[in-house]
């Protein structure tokens, strides 16, 4: 492996230029303009691969296409591991406020900043240079590899699912990798091990059949947006609890073990509400924010409309009030049956005055992988080397359709390994990767393999 | 007095056919391009009163000019009526659904179709046409009357109040008529003796600086829709009573002659359920629906505006949450009181987790006259003899705020003789005059004078 490290370390300096060639690609996947850009991208993206020693093909889709690369066969049998990742980038504007082109790679200091330089192609770039580091020092991987590269990550993944349906045989493997989140501090590298899921829908309270005078009608019927106002305000009680009878019921308690880890990543609460602007912090009783956002569901109002909203006033009773919700869930709980029992309870609880109405149900599962399972300790080891420092274990809020997939299609589990740092402003202005997390993402990709399947 | 009725019966289908001529202008005085409709009505209506026997003068205001018409001056004193009407109209749209044109005046049985037939061109010719017929008849008035015509009660007389300012010791009366609403029934004339006033004012409870990821952040941070929908939903309890303190505290209570008149309206609940479209009514216990929408106050929320309403779901915690509210207020309550205690009481149960902000404030009095003065009594005189029936007493839960004006800047009460039939399609198409009680009207308006100031 010290041939694979060196190799890596003297490197350094290229593979930053050529990540540069990379970040120059205007791969922006939701504006139509930049199809061609998207399809060069993949192009180049393939070239890439090929160059560094793997076996690559561009492939369309009814989308943009997927950049499918891998290890070339070799005479027994090894595990397989999938590194997924997307070569797509969010839409640079608002222009104005990028103190460099967006697309024309800059160094400031020890960062490199571009649209895309961290969300995702830095990250995938990464475990590129690693494979490349086995390849051009002849070092026997112990593994196989393939890449799946997408380029619909930013729009919803539309054309994935599809693709792993149809060559399921072929990605069958024994883990999948994903570097595309992020890390808890520069000093602090970090597994995720645990995402939480959404369930999301639409309530409307219909009233009178038109809105009503509220001077000749109003007091003598039930006001749609009060109701929905009351029928909302039970869903959580003055201790952040949600009322859903029997919500918490699969919520997988925090064990001693995860809240001491949690407590070792940095921020204070001080230092959170601030970020955030409020007053107060607010969530539910008996949690830190960091376990709040992680690891306990949520009942959370999206929008809201009723009645008249331009200016000045309109007396009147409206017709209906509207509420978009979303669920955010966490293991074990189960989308459909929370959900169910959510509208359930809103109906039970919705006055006769008024019709209720659900619609827009969509669910999306929570993911948990075990922190104490082999491939969660071999990377750990993998990030103790290349960071150099003790990597947290750390669960994130947001939810990863994709990795739901990987579970069902592929039956694998995911290994989440972020090398972005809190201030590389995803999707934002002057995102930025740091070039030490670079380097050592490289070492944590190249040090994976030998923890995963290596004879130690 | 038998003359002036003689009269009055005799030249009927002149009268309809002067009122067409009315009505076929387009004085609509929110549209810019009708301006000189708007001038040529008020033009045309001053020529009219001159013809009847009046003093008349056009007089321009900031916005359009207010017709301003007064019996001869003679030698001796009489009390002093004031006749308040208007000659502007809502706008017609939409033309398609009028089942004739909204300016061409159309008889149907008896009904007079137009835009304006009852609001309140047909209504203020009523009372055109009663002092005609004592100066055609050369029948002694025993009173002085003036009769102020605006032309903005559609878009808020915004220029009256400078215009009863400016002429407070020519326009100061006795007492003050307007028939500019409704009755309950063709067979059921009546004298409203009071309204509703109204307070309105924007709520805003603003939590983090900006929308944030629900996946991220959502759990350790107060969502503010959540909470304005918590909060909002504690101002009115599960029997509808407004849990301000102190709400109440001024209502006037209803006497038990008022609830017996109330009864004797007709319409039942079941058909006020049916007309609103919703599956139950709703509103303060212990109450009627009409005296709920006439006598008690209300808590109403106009419209509810936060985070994400376009199509699909945005998951995020919205950075604010606003509601448009109204109060209807009713005797004996202080607009500004009560305004003052609702806003206190909701600073008061607001969560320290976001800022709450308070705009828009407006407020208009409520307004009762005695039904058992001797005017209110005069009144019911001239409505019993006019249409042959016993009239009932009556409240109205909409605001007409000009009352308050009269009775500030000219000391006076106002008497609310309405001629509109609950299916005269004010504001809306189709709207029509019932000929029966336009002619009731003019006999009493004739009437209404021998009542208030006859020797009787």
């Amino acid at each position: 492996m010290k041939a694979v490290l060196d190799y890596l370390n003297t490197n350094e300096k290229r593979f930053v230029d050529e990540l540069g060639e990379f970040l120059r690609f205007r791969s922006v996947s939701t504006q139509p303009r930049h199809r061609r850009d998207m399809a060069k991208c993949a192009e180049w993206l393939g070239r890439h691969c090929r160059s560094i020693g793997l076996e690559a093909r561009v492939c369309p889709t009814a989308g943009h296409p997927v950049v499918w690369a891998r290890t070339r066969l070799r005479p027994g049998r090894r595990p397989h591991f999938l590194i997924y990742g997307h070569y797509d980038v969010q839409p640079p504007e608002p222009f104005e406020l990028w103190h460099s082109p967006p697309f024309e790679p800059t160094i400031r200091g020890r960062s490199l900043i571009a649209r895309g330089a961290v969300d995702d192609k830095g990250q995938i770039f990464a475990h590129l240079k690693g494979v490349e580091a086995y390849h051009k020092t002849d070092t026997d991987l112990p593994c196989d590899l393939t890449f799946v590269i997408e380029g619909e990550e930013e729009v919803g993944s539309l054309s994935l699912p599809l693709f792993l349906r149809q060559h399921r045989r072929e990605l069958r493997c024994d883990g999948v990798i994903i570097s595309d989140g992020d890390m808890p501090a520069k000093n602090l590298p970090a597994l995720t091990y645990g995402l939480r899921g959404v369930a999301a829908f639409e309530i409307t309270l219909r009233g009178p059949s038109r809105d009503l005078h509220s001077g000749i009608f109003g007091g003598s019927v039930e006001n749609p947006a009060m109701a929905l106002c009351q029928l909302l305000g039970r869903m959580r009680d003055g201790k952040g609890r949600i009322t859903v009878p029997g919500y918490y019921a699969d919520v997988r308690p925090l064990t001693a073990a995860e809240r001491r880890q949690f407590r070792r990543l940095p921020g204070s609460e001080e230092s959170h509400r601030r970020s955030l602007g409020v007053p107060r912090l607010f969530g539910e009783a008996g949690f830190s924010s960091v376990e709040r956002v992680t690891c306990r569901p949520t009942f959370e109002i999206n929008g809201l409309t009723s009645g008249y909203q331009g200016d000045g006033s309109k007396t009147i009773v409206p017709a209906w009030a509207r509420a978009k919700i979303t669920l955010r869930l966490v293991p074990d709980q189960k989308p459909e049956t929370v959900l169910q029992a959510t509208i359930a309870h809103l109906k039970r609880l919705c006055p006769p005055t008024v019709r209720i109405e659900i619609s827009d149900r969509r669910a999306a599962a929570p993911y948990l992988v075990d922190p104490s399972g082999a491939q969660a300790r071999a990377a750990m080891r993998a990030l103790r080397s290349a960071f150099g420092r003790e990597p947290a274990l750390m669960r994130e809020g947001g939810s990863i359709p994709i990795v739901t997939d990987f579970k069902k299609l592929l039956g694998a589990d995911t290994l989440l390994l972020g090398l972005a740092l809190p201030n590389a402003n995803i999707h934002a202005p002057d995102e930025q990767l740091d070039l030490d997390c670079f380097a050592a993402g490289q070492r944590m990709s190249a040090l994976l393999w030998q923890e995963l399947a290596g004879p130690g």
